[in-house]
């Protein structure tokens, strides 16, 4: 454990960075990530290598790897693909003991890509740890370090670990993550895979102090048994949420043309997920709509929702979304039923389970009796917030009406103190309702609330379809343990 | 057909409208549709009809329905529930032809409603066309009318007709389907449909010469096998889009509270989805995207398409969601391959299909080459763009590079240019990028990129998933007549 920790330390803490092939052209990866290194503020010794350079952005750059004045604890390295294994070599010698290569063009572009690719791997055999080839690095701000475009990302550390086979994912998840206030203990891109691995990752994860939960974006493993064998390791530890890109023809086409990776069939990847506990997403956005889940939400304790709507046809379509999902309504008792007759308005409400508080603009009061009374007797485990109009923005003609304004900002506060009074999870839907630019506004006081609610705790979700899959998701993760204990 | 026409002339298009329990407070059923009416800026003749009041908003308002000076083409009732069959009494003697009736409180409230309901749908059958009740009435922007609260709507027809047993709904498509460019010939809330219903307003919409898309939200039909008559009859003029709501226990229990019709098993209404060739659509998002699909693109040949993106991992994914839904990404001839590969970069791009391009910020020229060479070789039926970097704005640290803004315009050209040059369906996938209220700036930018395709006739999704769940609807509605034929 020390041991796996111990190696992953410079990749991820590094006091001295060697960057080989860097450059003072961004549009290029070595003056793309030392830049984006020096944007985010590494504190760290950072040492340009360039042959034809003397500066770049104003350090002093060496003209090889042997001039570097100290063995630096990891080595980025973006020089032509041609040119990396004599470059990994001279880190070798260097005594340097991890490396990431950003550089494409190896595995993923046929037998001669394969062949330099096969010579790294034994490279890093004699006692260097390399992550890529084809990759765009790590990000860990609690070591001071990025990814590659990552300059903007947040200097704060959190407890979400992402690894990625794709580049792409993995800059857009701590991006799109930071929108949702999910804050990472780690993202690597680790591309070809040709030494660390998706396996040595999630084994690394799975014991990180820093990590608490993982998610991460495969397209193929090289070593199935091991793979159970670490899922299984883990999962029971802390919740692992895994997307597995490229089933279908088209898709295995484009693995193959992206990262060089085999496939496998979807039975085995169903059986693997069903054995060990793992959580399987299909897109990007449930991968973020799963981790906000898990970021926020304490495990809920079953199944049972309720939804608390502000229309008629708002209950039916999310009782369709839940149930569909896999979660349940269960009917409400008789005397919440008389309970909640008593709070609602008498016509055009309904008082089951889904609840209709009868209009998208509620009384402040009437709606946080009504939660109230759900929370407490309702015999559920999770409740959700959906399309009730939580911004002034919704509806223009009351734009400057202030007494509605300030009826408003009542509703919205009922979710956030009946969280806090009852203690039961609460879920918030908030569905992006305009299109047009002309209508940017709505949208901008749609995202102020949903802030506020993040920043309170609560998951705020674009539609009650993302919500329920993703409540679903962390249910079934809990669920797996329980079974297995 | 003229008399079926005819008959709804005065609901369409009235020249004067009876407000029944009018009313100057707005926050009243009777004040919200008199201040919509108003504000939308209807053109006929109007009747406030309120015992307790003089004048409304302006208007002279009459102590009695038989006070006002003409029996007005259209009544629209906002009485309290127990006095509606008494007003439509009066209507009747009036003789006035057709009425809406807002107000909720019959059937989907138990047996008295039931009764109450009962007694206008007989009321209606001595010469009164009834819609609702627990209705938000009727938009028809070429009649000057809209629906509670539509004051806002657009005043242009355009093609697509939507009918909605949900007043949400039928609010919110107009709205939403604003701000993708889509107009509307009518759109009508029916409540409980104790007159009109589904089957006449279908009917209806496949005759109407204004209508050339027809949606609709439903939660139960009255009559299955007229239903399945009438939909036989419309589909093969016109494509009809179909949501269903409420199959599941839930979603049950919502809809006999929402507005008390029964549902129907799943295997129904599959069989008849099947048999009619209506298109089923599960969620409003799908709702708005098969219309849009509908709206701007004419009908696909076929089945197959190709994406075309800036990254592997999007590659691998849009493969996964296109196939997934039923689209096929046929591998390219070896000569498109090769003439791709001259066009691509030499790394990190990929020259199959689905076609990595490199990068998010591909070259102008490139991009255009290849989207020609795909389009003009590749044989396939539409263009999919998926997550190329259409604004300057995904680039945070190239705002204000003058050079680059230059570059990025030419690149949001390059699909329209193709559109135009080659008559493909093009379709571009815009990912709605950040969450959070600071970043609305990147939002505003990305919204305006896709306000300039839908002014070129370029549907714009906000996934590949969803893209891609529109196109097999619209595909599916050809193949089905196809089929027919």
């Amino acid at each position: 454990m020390t041991d796996l920790l111990a190696k992953f330390a410079t990749i991820f803490y590094p006091e001295s960075i060697a960057v080989i092939g860097a450059s003072a052209d961004r549009g290029k990866f070595g003056g793309m990530f030392l830049n984006s290194l020096l944007t985010f503020g590494y504190q760290g010794r950072v040492y340009p290598v360039n042959p034809g350079e003397n500066e770049i952005f104003g350090l002093r750059s060496y003209a090889s790897v042997s001039e570097i004045p100290e063995p630096a604890d990891f080595a980025v390295i973006a020089v032509p693909a041609g040119a990396v294994p004599a470059v990994v070599r001279e880190c070798l010698a260097k005594g340097i003991k991890a490396a990431e290569i950003l550089t494409a063009g190896f595995r993923e572009l046929g037998p001669e890509g394969q062949k330099l690719e096969e010579e790294i791997s034994q490279l890093a055999t004699a006692g260097i740890g390399i992550i890529g080839p084809n990759c765009f690095g790590v990000y860990c701000p609690a070591g001071g370090i990025t990814i590659m475009p990552g300059g903007d990302f947040s200097r704060e550390s959190g407890p979400v670990g992402f690894i990625s086979q794709s580049g792409g994912w993995a800059v857009r998840v701590p991006r799109l993550g930071s929108g949702l206030g999910i804050k990472f203990s780690k993202v690597v891109s680790y591309g070809n895979a040709c030494d660390i691995n998706e396996c040595n990752l999630l084994e690394y994860l799975g014991h990180d102090p820093e990590t608490r939960i993982i998610g991460g974006y495969l397209e193929g493993v090289k070593d199935g048994p091991r793979f159970l064998r670490v899922l299984r390791e883990v999962c029971p530890i802390k919740p692992v949420i895994l997307w597995k890109g490229g089933f279908t023809q088209g898709g295995s086409r484009a693995i193959h043309s992206h990262t060089g990776s085999l496939g496998s069939t979807e039975a085995a990847w169903d059986a693997l997920f069903r054995q060990t506990g793992a959580i399987r997403v299909n897109s990007l956005a449930e991968v973020l709509d799963t981790l906000l889940a898990f970021y926020y939400l304490e495990p809920p304790r079953g199944r049972r929702v309720t939804v608390i709507g502000g229309g008629g046809a708002i209950g039916v379509g999310a009782s369709d979304s839940c149930e569909q999902a896999g979660l349940s309504l269960p009917p409400f008792s008789k005397s919440l039923k008389q309970k909640l007759k008593t709070l609602l308005p008498p016509v055009g409400a309904s008082y089951g389970n889904p609840v209709d508080v009868g209009s998208p603009y509620p009384a402040p009061a009437m709606l946080r009796e009504v939660l109230r009374a759900v929370a407490s007797q309702g015999d559920i485990d999770t409740i959700i917030v959906d399309e009730i109009e939580l911004s002034t923005a919704g509806s223009s003609r009351r734009q400057g009406d202030r007494e509605f304004e300030a009826r408003m900002r009542e509703v919205i506060e009922v979710p956030v103190a009946i969280k806090k009074e009852l203690g039961k999870p609460v879920v918030v839907v908030l569905p992006v309702d305009t299109i047009s630019a002309d209508k940017i506004g709505l949208e901008a006081a749609r995202r102020q609330v949903a802030d506020y609610y993040l920043g309170e705790g609560i998951p705020v979700y674009t539609s009650i379809k993302r919500a329920a899959q993703a409540l679903v998701n962390m249910i079934g993760y809990y669920e797996s343990l329980n079974r297995a204990d």
